[in-house]
């Protein structure tokens, strides 16, 4: 019951259906007097809009947003702000017996079994669609965060087995919009590019890891033991549509070093404020903010709609053949970019309030 | 602010510092009329004492929990049920400057700096002495659990580089708590062992990777959008001590997989309920139980305690030499199986009173 | 921050100004498969609405509202349901210094110190036009509660110093709807309505009291100790705008009774149940409902929104002299009874879900 | 489930039963650096303590809390503060078939009816003892707001018929805890404590009704639309044990005025900042703190358990007798005084820090 709002001072609740007449979010808790770019808000939900490169699912929605309260005179209120984009993609389909039937690795089953009814069409309210209402929020995170110069950026690491071995502080991560996969390496960008256009050409999908830098970040988010900064974190992260794993710092890597090689000495830094030598921590200390650089990562599953022919079960557990219709994403991780971000907007700016900063 | 609570209907909030008078905590929101296992409560408690073996912390405690409340004749009463445990290694030392300096990679800059006050005899409440109020709070997790059915097993399967290659479906879990380390295998537990026993001779410490495994679990649980049930897994092994990394299902593996061999086909099972003939989903779908088995796993970095010098920070920003004393835990898993546990049983526990079933 | 969510399971978020382009909610955690019924829900809007009647506020406004999500064919299905109710009501007025002023009694000084911004067009979000979400959000939870056979119901009992003697058990409340003022007693109603058209004449307002009714709920509503079901009634009824006092049962009154003269009497009543032989509790005994009606009352103040000349302050904080143009609600009492249900309806609904039933 | 916590920043979690080995409580979200003053605390639960005089229950406890946590170098660390208070009067009474019969108005049936389990001695958990640990919740609260010039005072302005006329701002509050009564006029506490006296002799009890004031409070607590600084202080009011009605400035007796009667004038105060004519708005305005003394009222019902035999049922729902044993209190509000003032400081503190003061 009740598991659509995220936060404890900055929430967001999110609501709408894939072919439902619209999707959208509540943002409640943004401080007032933050300048609110509507520019911006379009411009983020276009990093996440499908249809914009030739690797992502090529559903037609051009992601609208209307901005319905919270907003006067160019700032936000302190009020909830409340956010509608309508859903133009509604093709009355003949929603035949395939349709409600229980796709492999969806939600299908699992929703059907827990609620005893559900809106099918598109994967309704399981269907990443709801994303886009994250990324509105997120944006609205991200204009608080700006105000106080702490700036997110995401990219993605892997697709398939094509992974990046450099590390983010060896990477111009200015080039990662740069290209339709956002890899900031332009050479294994262009690979997996290719990757992702044979396994679509195949009518599959294949999974990938997305990578996120939180940059400008003060001493002191987070809030132990239970609400530590990496634990909400992983939670908003594990919270996206086909999230299968998430590290931060070392990671599971990590587990292989002694104390000795991990461990990350205190120095003054150049301003004359602590900083670590190595940064293994991931910039967090005892679950709160240690003043470096934050960064995680999260692992995507392949997104479970394909279109070669399945076995499956119908809605009366009668077994049936499934098949897609070539419509879907044949990668999560160019998309999910923008939507990484958010959640950790989401998170940053909800810590920021906690910790009273 | 407040960030010592877990859970939305079954809540544990914990309490206490390393060398306070006592630990603790308080478990709201337990049904009333579960049988109270005080024999179990303190067999659980014996899983992660200190001083269990030779490869763990020999810090002196044993760890007899109080029940204040809650309990009457034998049962649960729907009452919060307070559980003090209290401390007895508060040996007086002398904490001079060292005492009050950063150590690396330890909470001690971080929340001296949030909270400008600290308590630093032996990390205060950032101390892992935190994690025996968890393990009391999953022992009536459990104990709810036990009578719906739902049972928790996690497991060491990795040591450093010493990596369990099966997965936990080939694996005799029933010999888990046979050796000192908690892995299922004998021949790699004793690998294990004598790598942290020799990283221990040089007062170093090594990471590690606890995996666990719900079994029973009804189709159901889980509260999507944002409280998927892996989500709050994630989340709720996040928030322990140490943890760098989660994943469930095939994790960060099944990223290199193509969605036509990820998806886990429907197929009625033998007792004509519908059963998955993989489980790369690790049980959840959609951010709701299958009814298959969950599993995921955690990784956890190695302790930050070593004994050999490290240069660092002292209070006045000055730098120092700090040198560990040797009662530190060589390597955190074995210990860490019943927190992963006890943390796996207070979301699924608290996702099932969510879900009305 | 982040004050606009009511609920722990069955929850609200409102959102809107009174003069942006529209109001609206999210109900989350309604149970799935609820017929939903949306001549009811426009009903329930109506019976809220300006200018229903001679002695409401003459707004213009039709108050239709739009479902985006969390309904399929005809039934809820567990989703957040997103109800947007737009404004039609936005006059081009010329917002003058006097706009920007601290209106007496009202939100503006408060709420500007508070936020420092505030869209003051109509009161902002301070206006009671954001009531509408919550009758709309009331309705939903109508339409959940009619299906576990509870039934709210609430009536003017006060206006001004006109006070029915009556209890509500000695009254035929199906004539509650019957008068613009919704009092049942036909010779009370019409004096009231007398009383209020007089007070509006002279550009003023006056207060008064709402009586709510609860019947059909079952032992077993509440959450002790601090989650008592007349404390979160309290909480709900305190939260609609100009409302200034509570009391259940026998309230302020009953604090002149002795213990034996107050004390209900336990029976066995004819059904084979206990019923208690008075009902001083309320219907409501150690914070949980014991099976008999739940009754409660609700004071308002008279509506600050006046229109002879009042002495104030401006926003550079001038003395401002400030009047009012007359399109006020003159009794807020009328208007104030489908908004006291739908509390109530929300509260009941969230205990429903909490206790399990 | 899951209701005994309370707070959203500054939250205070009590657990405890009447007859079990102790009550107590965790206060988690209190700022670090408060100076802790322990003998305060003491004073604190000695003003609600049993036995304290001739007119309250004479049930024989010391009330001396332990503190476990959070508390180091005598100041708060921003950990959570664990507090216990052992149970002295544990007589081993012979509970006999009438200790678990159901008596009038009492908890005892809607708790074992909801719970099918109860500590039934004493009343259990629904016993007032559970109000210590809000005492030294409380306590710990007004500690912090004692740092930003915040005070909070009650007092008793009723018992039975016999009410103050006079408003606070007319009485002389420092004389409140001269008598046993704690009402600040000398006269009719005179009076009081003789009504008590002879309800008491007849082995009966009275109701009362209990004021409150703070002083201080800056403008802008209070989170609206639903968390309005009124409506969480009628919930934290409301979760006492037998309070039966909360208002707030002109309460109920306001609505019988009209809007120019009522409306607060705002003008410049001496200090050069804007203070209001009159305080009908109780220093409550749009739900938010204006600056003004911020007052309500609370109203007692008599007390449950007395002496005379009273019909009833037992737990097989038979007819039964019961009588009380004479060690009852006569009157709550005496002590509900420490109380009233503890749960006015649970919520100030709370949006004390929600605001971001």
């Amino acid at each position: 019951m009740a598991g659509n709002t995220f936060g404890t001072l900055f929430t967001v609740t999110t609501f709408g259906e894939s072919h439902g007449p619209a999707i959208g979010c509540i943002v409640d808790g943004c401080p007032a007097g933050i300048p609110f770019d509507t520019a911006f808000l379009q411009n983020e939900l276009d990093r996440r809009r499908p249809g914009q490169s030739a690797i992502v699912t090529q559903r037609k929605e051009s992601d609208i947003p209307q901005v319905l309260s919270g907003v006067f005179e160019g700032h936000t209120t302190g009020m909830p702000i409340a956010i509608v984009i309508p859903n133009e993609d509604q093709r009355s389909k003949d929603y035949d017996h395939i349709a409600r039937a229980f796709r492999p690795s969806h939600a299908d089953y699992t929703w059907e079994a827990k609620y005893g009814i559900r809106d099918f069409r598109g994967g309704g309210r399981s269907s990443a669609r709801e994303t886009a209402a994250r990324v509105a929020a997120g944006a609205i995170a991200k204009m608080f965060l700006k105000t106080v110069g702490i700036h997110i950026q995401a990219y993605v690491s892997q697709v398939g087995p094509l992974a990046l071995k450099a590390a983010y502080t060896e990477l111009d991560l200015a080039l990662t919009e740069q290209n339709d996969v956002r890899c900031p390496d332009p050479v294994m960008a262009q690979k997996m590019i290719n990757l992702i256009k044979k396994v679509r050409k195949a009518g599959d999908t294949i999974g990938g890891v997305v990578n996120c830098v939180v940059k400008g970040a003060p001493v002191g988010l987070g809030e132990p033991v239970f609400d530590r900064l990496h634990a909400e974190l992983a939670k908003a992260m594990m919270s996206i549509n086909a999230a299968k794993g998430f590290e931060y710092g070392s990671g599971f890597e990590g587990v292989k070093m002694t104390g000795s090689q991990h461990n990350d000495a205190w120095v003054i830094g150049p301003d004359g404020t602590p900083v670590t030598t190595s940064n293994h921590s991931g910039g967090i200390q005892g679950g709160v903010s240690n003043g470096m650089d934050i960064y995680c990562r999260v692992a995507f599953k392949p997104v479970a709609t394909i279109v070669p022919e399945q076995d499956s079960l119908d809605q009366h557990l009668q077994p049936v053949k499934i098949k897609g219709k070539g419509r879907h994403d044949p990668c999560v991780v160019p998309r999910a970019v923008p939507i990484v971000e958010s959640m950790a907007a989401l998170v940053i700016a909800d810590f920021y309030l906690r910790a009273r900063l």
